[in-house]
């Protein structure tokens, strides 16, 4: 008999579940349609090629790959050509097809192959799974979803400050009352790294060490870059812009205060930070071009209504390489207290140079992914869910069945009932009342209806509500409207 | 370059095919959650063992293999090893994934892996799509989308009243009003073989000749049956089957009678055929339960106020051999025009015995599944979608932006009107205006926002219908309002 558990690193979810994603994922898409972003959906499977190389080397190996199937396979593996030895020595050659990834890389295809039938800016949000082959540990699984959000076709600051916007929005309409956007540039980055005497080919290295800095500290940054070989002075230069930008930067904030205080404060922090970046920076120019869009951005955001706390923080580095322009984390307070920041809900930023990759053009966008599993775990630690989502009600009534001779009387009611707009469950069989009761409360339903011999005659109905297990007849008619109230 | 088209057989969903299917899906969703159905996902990857053997050699050969990875792969590969022979003649070995062939078996799956924690009757539905290697055609793909129903721990014939009346109340909210539900029963059949004095043994491979009455007519059967060796003794009794029920079944009424008219007289030739059945049948025991369950079901049906058109059709055989007791098909009247039925909508039935195959006990269970693709392939070929659908619009209003400098006070006129919940997009850089009306064309807003220098000094907005081209000014306090007129 075959295993009943789902594959390793997939999970089921029950209704219960169900819902609670629904929830989520009904805020997410609601709040992205009032910024006007379009739905777009793609398919689970792509070609092979289309996948490959997109993701470097590690993302290579954890992309799930579908075998070829028919003829196709039959020829690369005919036991008397000398095929299969090119198969074994190239067993990607058995696979044509291969799992979802990210959301990204279908999206440069789709700009790609639909680029007439697109809006001139094409703003579009996805909700999909995706799938990596990675070793499945607490909280990470082989198929997640990314709720991704992206505007391709401008670069203008205006882009960042709607999706900033949008992101916040979301967080404070899931509930989120203590969070922050942490806000760099790449040519913020590559400018203090060319302060700091680093040549372009050696930057990357630096992030790396440079992005690790949350967790091993300055010192431990230090000691990276010398066993990578990095010269004394260019460290001791980093650590200086370590030092004059972290300590005033934000993080978070744990004293208590409101979102609107918080966001005040951020403000005159970033002010003070962009000032410390600026004498770091000089007159290096890429530096400049990233300070003029991080204040252009930081301008915009505030003159909203809505309130987005964010964070300016020079040294995050976020490790996707293909970014070239602002940087973005969402940042929550750390588990461990700490005034640190967990930053694993999710990220984005600008990459002006990924959507040409299947096309002639380059064409520059900017865009945003949250992940929804990050967010369910918080939300679920933190008791963040309404309390129907929490203890959903399969319907708002059930009806019982007498007996066998009752039936057509209860369908009867239950379509009435439905016809009012409630959600109506019938007991399937005559059954013990004790038991159908029973199986109302095991589905969390709050009212039962009882149609017995003696209520039929006189048109009337039993209702029942669980709560208090008060009983009351009424007859039928008035039954949805008690329901109501 | 790579292609930039989908996978073969896969699609892209633009915005205005993704809200054509989240309006189909919303209906559907809607009217099961009235029945009190609730939702389950599974994943879309399954253990290969979970699905092999569950859908007859010719599933088999569909389903789409998902290679194994690391270190297993490399064990079966190694090019110095006896594995690889056995890898070539049994290429299946390289594969320990799959991808969701449907959504029955991952039902059953479930129900067996989360017995204890599932209501004792479990009512759930299931909208996700499934993958199968078909060869692609019009109107078939390789990633479609089944929604499926079904209830889980009950034999009563409430349950097959009640998917019947879901299922017609679905076809009804989506705006078809020409269906029917073509029912029979598994016992019926098996009962009207054994009075033809056809051996179990042979019944399916009668019930598959049957099954093509519809397109090859009853002469058709009688060739086929007696090409498969049947008795010609047995094949006229057949034949007289079909003489004596297909004659009074419905079938499709093209007098284009209103749907209660069309009940009404489905109700009289059930009737009618229900006493030819008896008339065959006669007291074979097979037969008589089926026709008992019929009766039933359309008795508890009609005492419904909700109009479910059911055609009682005793030659329907339905190909899926995992059904034991009602059998029903989902009938609109075929493009052809001749009274038959396309039955390619949905279908189900009671399938007692396939929920137990991964468990010990046997469950009772009876479902129906919908196939999204052919309903709105259906309702695009009728124009059934209502114009918002048709014409979906990227936002409520589109803001312009006049200038560089007028970047805040049109991204805080943004925030404003999405407070007052409007759906809003703002056009992102300052362009000749021209430019920016004629995008919001092409996203078909409805209106349009200006804040020119002379509008921002009086807090002041223009807004113009892009339907009319009027133009108004307003305070802008008061244009939230002006949009929803």
């Amino acid at each position: 008999m075959a295993s009943t558990n789902p594959a390793r690193g997939m999970r089921d979810f029950l209704p219960a579940d169900v819902r609670k994603r629904e929830y989520v994922i009904g805020i997410i898409k609601s709040v992205y349609e009032s910024y006007g972003f379009e739905p777009l959906e793609t398919p689970a499977v792509e070609n092979i090629e289309t996948l490959m190389g997109k993701y470097g080397d590690e993302g290579n190996q954890l992309i799930f790959r579908i075998m070829k199937r028919g003829e196709k396979l039959d020829e690369l593996l005919k036991p008397n050509s000398d095929n299969p030895q090119s198969a074994i020595r190239n067993p990607q050659s058995l696979a044509d097809l291969a799992l979802r990834y990210d959301l990204t890389v279908p999206l440069a295809r789709v700009v790609a192959n639909h680029k007439n039938d697109l809006p001139k800016f094409f703003k579009r949000y996805q909700i999909q799974p995706v799938w990596r082959a990675d070793r499945p540990a607490r909280g990470r699984f082989r198929e997640f979803y990314q709720c991704d959000v992206d505007a391709i076709g401008s670069s203008s600051m205006v882009v960042e400050a709607e999706i900033l916007s949008a992101v916040s929005e979301v967080m404070t309409e899931l509930g989120f009352d203590n969070f922050s956007i942490l806000l760099n540039h790449r040519e913020i980055l590559r400018g203090a790294l060319e302060v700091c005497e680093i040549d372009e080919s050696c930057q990357a290295e630096a992030l790396v060490a440079l992005d690790k800095l949350d967790k091993i500290g300055k010192d431990g940054v230090s000691a990276e870059l010398k066993s990578r070989g990095f010269a004394g002075k260019s460290i001791d230069r980093i650590i200086k812009f370590i030092d004059d930008t972290v300590k005033v930067s934000g993080g978070f904030d744990s004293s208590g205060n409101s979102q609107v205080d918080r966001i005040k404060r951020f403000e005159s922090l970033n002010n003070a930070t962009l000032r410390r970046v600026s004498d770091f920076i000089g007159d290096n120019v890429s530096g400049l071009k990233g300070l003029a869009e991080i204040s252009e951005i930081l301008s915009f955001v505030s003159t909203t209504s809505t309130a987005v706390p964010i964070d300016f923080f020079p040294t995050l580095a976020r490790g996707l390489s293909y970014y070239t322009g602002a940087i973005m984390e969402l940042g929550i307070p750390h588990p461990s207290g700490d005034n640190k920041y967990d930053i694993s809900l999710g990220g984005g930023g600008r990459y002006d140079g990924l959507i040409g990759m299947f096309g002639k053009e380059q064409i520059p966008a900017c865009g945003f992914s949250l992940g929804l599993e990050r967010i369910l775990v918080v939300m679920e630690e933190r008791g963040m869910f309404p309390p129907e989502i929490v203890a959903p009600t399969a319907a708002d009534v059930m009806i019982t069945i007498w007996n066998d001779d009752s039936i057509p009387a209860s369908l009867k009611l239950a379509a009435e009932l439905r016809s009012s707009g409630l959600r109506v469950t019938v007991y399937p069989e005559a059954d013990k009342l004790g038991k159908q009761i029973k199986y109302a409360d095991s589905i969390n339903v709050p009212y039962v209806c009882i149609v017995g011999d003696d209520e039929a005659k006189q048109g009337m109905v039993k209702l029942k509500n669980m709560k208090t297990s008060e009983e009351s007849t009424f007859v039928a008619s008035e039954i949805a409207v008690k329901i109501r109230l």
